[in-house]
């Protein structure tokens, strides 16, 4: 039974605005949904430097019939905001976005998500999820999900698994998800795929980016685990951040210890870090996320 | 040495809107600040029900020359929102709040309110403490703040205290702060003052009401302590509570230590809802807070 | 894939201790396990009175052949222990215990707890879940766990079904796990039962005791929401407290979201309190729990 | 007023003992305790691998007449763990430690240790503060500890003022706290000094070590920003870590901003840190700590 949190909105849309800052932006806007018989209900804006800085602004309105008459209002939009020299995006809030998972051996962000949308709290679809492993395909079915294996093809180069990834990816995904894929995807794959990719990294980013975070955090004696999850770019552990958080550990923890524990973590920031994406909550800005 | 945050905002205004929600408030204040020569700077909205429920909007504008053009700009609100039956005020960012600061012997929160203040991480003055002990009056002093010694008058009969604090404040302060102020305030008090008065609670209300709650939290066993910040009313320990936190105790934590751990959480407790306050942040709504 | 984090421990024993305190305890103990050839690798203590308190202790130690050994050893610990008027247990640390789950129709602490078993950081076997609804049913049995379906008896008279409740129970189970379970069991079901309960109760006890505690934090207006596992006693959500936690909502979350984001908070509690009372960490003392 | 914790305990004594782990350890020295007429408080003890790994404990025990007797005390403590090869020390729960703290302009730790201190919730005494600046001279005085400016020598050769550092220093105090100090204390000075020191760094370690991590941090987009307690050592920011903490920012926190909201974290984590030092509950362990 679901807790009944509705995450799609009929008849609603999400307006995403980012760009030099300049006056009247919010003027203009609202303005112009009124005008086509809109009614604003959240409105998020935020400038990194009143004076002549970034400006990002998501104002999610209520139009019926927005569905039907997406063009003329997208050409409305279009108009409204010619003069400004802005980025925009627009989106409808009724349909979801399709997300496609990636996963190893490690099943607990993958089986958190997938439960998670079983019970209606991501609004989201899933058309697959891709494992170069097998452990996983009968609880994934078991949500009536595709489930593909594709093994790692051995050795540094990648291309040819990386091929048969994008086959399936590519035209049927909005976004992705690393749910502990232990794979490094390469610039080119990144390229091809054409979406965002999210990405879950077991450790406060910065500290320990790389292998085998858990093992260098009981080395440096840390009191505090994290996880991070992230944008991918052709980066390692460097891309924008959307969520992080923190569980207090001590000495007494092992390794093994801190992988149990940090799971929790890992799975509760990334499905956060999901959540906000497909609602459309974060926009990215060079190497930094707003998070509304 | 301060952190310098600017928490005084030149010629910047502040105007938060409340009541019923309709079409357009949005785009109507929009049009209306760029109308001015007023650039948004920050804006927050939030209706409780989309479908009629009730509207609460804050926007922070910059427009020069706002303190001598005031009386025209409060015409031009006024006269923009005269047609939505909608309650407003307009408050002027580079003009701090005038905070007086009610304690008893507990010297925690109130030393640590003025210490924020004097590092200019508070946007107030703070023209007097009152104290019905004197144990902090040099204390007080050292930091250049008036201190008042205001016996409480022995019985259940408070009144003549009460005139007393009433001659001192009225008039001379914006919003009264009960710093671990162990008195109880009569409503015909608090109907004299007028103005707004902050409490910090010692516990995650509504669990521990009234005297003594690290003792009932010892009794009751336990795992995590809270402190509470909430307008005062007439009704003890239940107004509209603006900021809330925990920290983890164990069973090994005896009462006295329940105490001194949570004068920790007490005062970062209230000095976020102090700050959130002295920067038009919340919106009382009934028995509820919205904290932009 | 597990963590492998090794929760039964081969040839390790727990010796809990309590009573009144009195010196010489922790050098009997620890003679006595010297002397049966035992190696001490955790040891706990706690005194909540120094001067004539009650004393706790829980000791673990390894020691070879143990399973074998154990009436001796018994004998051992019932002769060291004879003088000093104290309650004892012992526990094979390589023995997982028997635990079952009770359920309704929220099944996030109920999957949870499975998937957790699963994946091996539970030292427990799970011989049963009982629900008195039936949607569960398939998800249970994927995880190889037998699934029997009680419906609740109509009416305020619930003998029927818990006798049948019990029919299952007794004899199969170490402890009993309410993993949202919406029945009030009674004092008969309990006494007849006589296995430990924990519950998990989606509030900050005692905030929000009894039915629909997010509708009550909602009209409150609390800034964080908790949860808090318990041991069940007559007394309806009053029982020992074994872990707590809380979460920051805001004005913006209603009542179905703070359930969907409350839905994390209890799951993680229900786990940890889980973890201790099968790892033998939680001694009850009067409503009380000491957790080492 | 103070929350009354009584932080020196008269007649008790601390032992902390570490070195090899070999069985019956914590049966000769609880028998030890018996046989001087003491009685066990508080007893810890951590193996960092049960089979041949390093064992730490820490026994608190009640002794009458403990600091007349120290020397026949120490006497059957050294022969009791003369068979052992163990390191041990003995400490006096009712003797205050020495504490010293060099601090520069930021006074935010300063003056939350000499609060905290006052309030009677450190058991130390503060014989005097040392600074690079004039600033906190008479902040500090009022407190009734000892101030002395002793300025940085210009250049990188730190060596005059170390050297008036150390004059003030060596022999009047038994640890020293780096309360924001803003210079690099060369392995000469440590050395010469000979006692424990305490630094605060203003993130969470091992991430932005070196100079101006809330700015890193700000660059870096995280979530949240932390601080962390260590030891001294003579490489930077690499000592032994004794606490650490998180709290959560957004995107729209400026530098100066994470500096204010950070210094919260810093004086709680750094408060701790030394608590738990003057109470003896850390043990170094090569870069790591364990805190009982």
């Amino acid at each position: 039974m679901t807790a009944h949190v509705p995450t799609l909105l009929p008849a609603h849309a999400c307006l995403i605005v980012h760009g030099e800052d300049q006056p009247g932006i919010v003027a203009a806007v609202s303005a112009m949904i009124t005008r086509i018989g809109g009614n604003i209900v959240a409105f998020d804006q935020y400038s990194d430097n009143p004076e002549g800085g970034a400006y990002f602004q998501r104002v999610v309105f209520h139009r019926p019939g927005f569905a039907a008459d997406r063009p003329a209002i997208e050409a409305e939009v279009a108009h409204t905001l010619g003069g400004f020299d802005l980025q925009w995006s627009l989106t409808d809030q009724s349909v979801p976005k399709r997300m496609a998972i990636l996963s190893s051996k490690q099943d607990h962000c993958l089986l958190d998500l997938l439960w998670r949308h079983r019970r209606g709290d991501l609004p989201v679809t899933v058309p697959m999820v891709v494992s170069n492993h097998t452990t996983s395909a009968e609880d994934v079915r078991s949500f009536g999900v595709p489930f593909f294996h594709v093994p790692s093809t051995p050795g540094p180069d990648k291309s040819e698994s990386e091929a048969k990834i994008l086959e399936l990816l590519v035209g049927n995904v909005d976004f992705v998800v690393l749910a502990r894929y232990m794979q490094i995807l390469s610039a080119d794959f990144l390229e091809k795929l054409g979406v965002p990719v999210i990405n879950i990294h077991h450790s406060f980013l910065p500290a320990f980016i790389g292998a085998e975070p858990y093992k260098k955090a009981k080395e440096r004696g840390v009191k505090l685990i994290g996880a991070t999850s992230h944008y991918v770019t052709t980066d390692l552990d460097e891309g924008p951040i959307i969520e992080q958080d923190t569980i207090r550990v001590t000495h007494a923890d092992t390794t093994s210890e801190l992988a149990r524990r940090g799971a929790d973590v890992e799975r509760q920031v990334l499905s956060r870090a999901v959540l906000w994406h497909a609602q459309d909550r974060v926009i990215r800005h060079g190497n930094h996320t707003i998070v509304f």
